[in-house]
């Protein structure tokens, strides 16, 4: 069954210098189109202006064309008149200057005597305030090169130089194919008949034809293919007749279904197969008729590296464009990031400005996780000769996201509450807004992060098992020396989460030993960890005792998740968690979440508008509305 | 007729203030749209998974789903039969995991027997290579915020999360007035019938469509309204029951026809008139029917800059979005740069970047210049307080184009030529492009550039009358230390530029003194400048007695326009440009054109394709096609 998946692998450099030879193969035809729907076209020639612009002497402002000569001499002590129609006529803005004149006098500057005579007093220098007839552009000159993108600006300077239409490059056309026995076209999805489904909706397809369209292609998707090597033949040729390339989403790994690399082999050929890159490793080049055929893997972060770094410089190459890049800065990573020597990684990354320091978090690696992307503020791409990076290694991010945006944005590290969510909306919502990114490293995690400066705020909900006393003697003893400041967000109820109906009957923390219960727990740090060992200690359990206590999630909702997708029986977490996954709620305990904020950025605007916001009736409603938060003291300052 | 033309006028912060205050008169509806067209809208509502992503725990690899408990031990001395469809299932990555499975192993660790049986010789840990549901999300869980306006990205985590519509704002319409009596429809424009027109072509409306456009939102634009005070207020008041608000161009500004701010007056408010920015100070802010109006100035560059600071952050407001800045680098400026106190000025310059530095290059600062803004590469802000800029200090320039065009681009000073439009089409449409920037600035203009390390290369023209040289005895003079290179380009021609037709008999430079001959010269330090003083010294003719011989153009084109438009009879100039105007041609003399290249730079990238273009047939081709060109020692490196 084993098999030689992969050709030699190329590096991502000879990957590129292939995917430009492939491009070579696509000549576009060109069209004539209208210049007023031109914006982000390519023109397929140079433009020369027709006319010029101004096309003739113009007056450059209101008032009276004149003959420069018949005004010299006026001054305040011996005004000049002039007669209406003759020696002078009045001109607005933009007027042609009538035959003769030369000279445009301001309105400001005119005494009207009478409809036939007006007095000037002072003289006028031949060509003043005239647009002289090509002062912009004189006709027979280049308005715009080939291979340029039209922006709205030049719009403006083709209408003014004569044109009406152009002749543009067509559009690239990019045939998608998205193929596996195993997807749903998004619509088949149905929430009542089986569910959940056994079928993975399909869409990367749709994320491609997002990214083609912005690169200035036309997506061309076709059906849902199943992996059926007659029937994907069949369609690849299809797509290849009505398009410039053809992109086969998955099916280029090395599964017993995958048959793109054969059907490649067969009708054309396979340039590579196998990009030292990640994500986006099992990419096809190929070429099938002539023209481009890219093989795409299937998980959505590879799909999209792929298309990123292969397809998308294909694209501009065709039109004759610089292929874009994103603007960069330079960021402090918030950890160690270990990547594999000889491989091109691709690392998602949260980015924040907190004092002048831009710091960039780690999301998942995982190339399954689209959410890797969507809330990634950045990209860090590890070279193949490095092993990783170091904490405090400055590093180039390519951002995803304007900088303005990340540096409107309220970094906070520590435990996760779902009321979080909440306040971000509400200031996301307000205007200007202000951007909330907030990072579950438990509680512990955010203290530290308030002691290496990595963060603006932190969440925490740590109880002191010596004096039952929350937070503050966790700050006194590893902020020594920071000053900050408390805020009390709420006040939550901490249980067991169950499934629905908690068919395994289980009471309490006491059933967890039971030998048929499996649990799932939340990592060290956790001020919900925390909570656990305090309680357990209470009640003299041992953690040995308890099935799958060493199986961690990171947050309340992962804790749910693995709860429904009956990974444990039972883990410890928040009320709006289970309610949210519609499981049964077991309470253990009340405890205390508050903010913490150093001083430094207190008095800042961002945090103003936090704390502005946590105070309001609007937030408190909605967490209320929430269950399972007590509210009556959310906003205030605790001292101490 | 003196009449008091603005309010107080607004600083540019008050405008906006305003503006901000006008864009909270927006309150735009949602609509549910499509996932697969969500690209660039905006969410009106967070949006919540409805499924968990994966859907279900699923294969991350291609291989057999097990349970782990029944592969412990197995190893390569002991290996482990599992019989297929009870203790072993064939998966391919993003299969569901049968019941009561708990792990894959990879098919390439796999042996199959028969098709009953599988051979492992490894065990399975619990949950390896299978994703587990919700590993990327969980149902409930926030996908997207409110007021996110939506990627490519997106799409993919809205439909894995088992959305096919989401509720967007709708897109913010925006209705566009032209007004003014002397504007043409560009489909007006006629090329016959009497030629050159005598109206303007009305151009800002569509450049502003494509500005909305970019920003989200709809363009509805009015056909062009005569200055005439009932039909204008007709068509505002139309276009207000149509859309969110309205944009009039033109007629806020002081001429004895401008009506918006009567009518704003009449039907509602006026907020600003006059805002202390340049261009675009005859702005104007109002609100009518409780919608927002603002008077856009009816000069291109003016239009634009209106657009982008009083109107762009309205559109952006009313989708909660915050406002995009440009990408921003650090430049320096080629010359002094002065301004006015108290006014925010917006210079539009060329950057380009040599060796380390990037230089910031002023283009023309008239409002009329639409080609100020298409040829530009950033704009500098001089703010209210300052009264401009100083070479060698370092400003910001907002990028308008990509910093990789930039740094891609040949920065080359000195005398126009032709030919170098020629030349800089080829380099563009070969790939990657090479980008061309050439600055008119006479040929001493660019031995200076060289100098002052402000270009990658320097066209020149410059007799020496003392040997009859050309070009070499100013490079000793003026570059003594600096090592360069010298191409030769072309020989070519110059002479007088007449009418067509040459109906004042011109003969030669000796017809220059005659009276009723009127002459347009070009900028001191030019070759063509030095040339002509050359050449009248032989002749024993007195600069004195030419008329216009102090009027100065910078370019070959300007002094043919200036002939075209009357307002010379003749200027010194090259063949082409006098064609190009279909002007008559008295030719003077031969000169020879070459390009000075600093070493340093010479075995660069860029310089080399540069090279390799001049020396190519099809640039040779083209040149001697052009006519008045010698191209017998094109691209001959000269040397001494």
């Amino acid at each position: 069954m084993k098999r030689n998946i992969y050709l030699k692998k190329k590096t991502l450099d000879e990957a590129k210098a292939i995917s430009s030879n492939l491009a070579s193969l696509i000549h576009l035809e060109t069209e004539v189109i209208p210049v007023v729907n031109a914006s982000n076209r390519t023109t397929a020639e140079p433009v020369f202006a027709r006319i010029s612009s101004p096309p003739f002497h113009c007056a450059a402002m209101d008032g009276i064309a004149v003959r420069a000569e018949s005004t010299y001499g006026a001054s305040e002590d011996s005004p000049r008149i002039l007669s209406m129609g003759q020696e002078a006529f009045f001109v607005n803005t933009g007027n042609p200057i009538p035959p003769e004149m030369d000279a445009v006098i301001m309105i400001e500057e005119v005494h009207l005597i009478d409809p036939q005579r007006v007095e000037i007093r002072a003289g006028a220098f031949p060509w003043q305030h005239i647009r002289s007839m090509g002062e912009d552009m004189i006709a027979s000159e280049m308005v715009l090169p080939a291979h340029h993108k039209i922006t709205p600006y030049d719009i403006g300077a083709l209408l003014a130089s004569g044109h009406l239409e152009i002749p543009a490059w067509k559009k690239p056309r990019v045939g998608i194919l998205p193929t596996g026995s195993e997807l749903l076209e998004p619509n088949q999805l149905s929430f009542t008949d089986p569910y959940p489904p056994s079928e993975m909706i399909e869409s990367n397809s749709y994320v491609l034809s997002g990214l083609i369209l912005e690169d200035g292609g036309i997506p061309v998707r076709h059906a849902i293919v199943r992996d059926d090597p007659a029937k994907l033949r069949e369609a690849l040729l299809f797509l290849l007749e009505e398009t410039d390339l053809v992109l086969v989403i998955a099916g280029s790994s090395a599964g017993s279904e995958d048959y793109t690399r054969s059907i490649l082999e067969e009708s054309g050929e396979v340039l590579a197969h196998g990009v030292s890159m990640m994500p986006g490793k099992p990419t096809l080049l190929g070429r099938t008729r002539n023209k481009p055929v890219v093989g795409i893997p299937g998980y959505p972060v590879s799909a999209i590296m792929a298309y990123e770094e292969l397809v998308r410089p294909i694209l501009h190459q065709s039109l004759g464009l610089t292929n874009p890049e994103r603007p960069r800065i330079k960021a402090l990573p918030t950890r160690k990031l270990p990547s594999k020597l000889g491989t091109e990684e691709f690392l998602r990354v949260k980015v924040g400005q907190v004092g002048e320091k831009f710091l960039a978090s780690p999301l998942p690696r995982g190339s399954g996780a689209i959410t890797s992307l969507t809330r990634a503020d950045g990209i860090i791409r590890i070279p193949p000769f490095s092993e990783g990076l170091n904490e405090n290694e400055i590093v180039e991010v390519e951002l995803l996201r304007p900088l303005k945006e990340i540096q409107n944005t309220i970094v906070m590290v520590g435990s996760h509450d779902l009321t979080l969510d909440l306040l971000a909306n509400l200031l996301g919502g307000s205007y200007p807004p202000v951007y909330f990114s907030s990072h579950s490293v438990g509680s512990l995690g955010g203290i530290l992060a308030i002691r290496n400066g990595a963060c603006h705020m932190a969440g925490l909900h740590l109880l002191d098992p010596e004096t039952g006393e929350y937070n503050f003697p966790y700050l006194r003893q590893y902020l020594t020396g920071i000053d900050v400041r408390v805020i009390h967000l709420v006040f939550r109820e901490q249980g067991l989460i169950v499934q629905k109906g908690n068919p395994k009957g289980i009471q309490g923390l006491r059933d967890l030993i039971r030998q048929e219960i499996s649990f799932i727990n939340r990592q060290k740090g956790s001020g919900t960890r925390i909570l656990l060992d305090h309680t357990l200690k209470m009640l003299s359990l041992k953690p040995g005792d308890i099935q799958g206590y060493e199986k961690e999630e990171y947050t309340h909702m992962a804790v749910a998740s693995a709860v429904a997708g009956e990974i444990a029986d039972a883990g410890l977490g928040i009320l709006p968690a289970a309610k949210a996954m519609s499981l049964d709620f077991i309470p253990v305990a009340k405890e205390r979440y508050d903010l913490v904020i150093p001083s430094l950025y207190f008095e800042g605007e961002k945090i103003k508008r936090v704390i502005q916001t946590i105070r309001s009736d609007e937030f408190k409603d909605l967490v209320f509305q929430m269950g399972g938060y007590d509210v009556s003291k959310t906003g205030e300052e605790l001292l101490k």
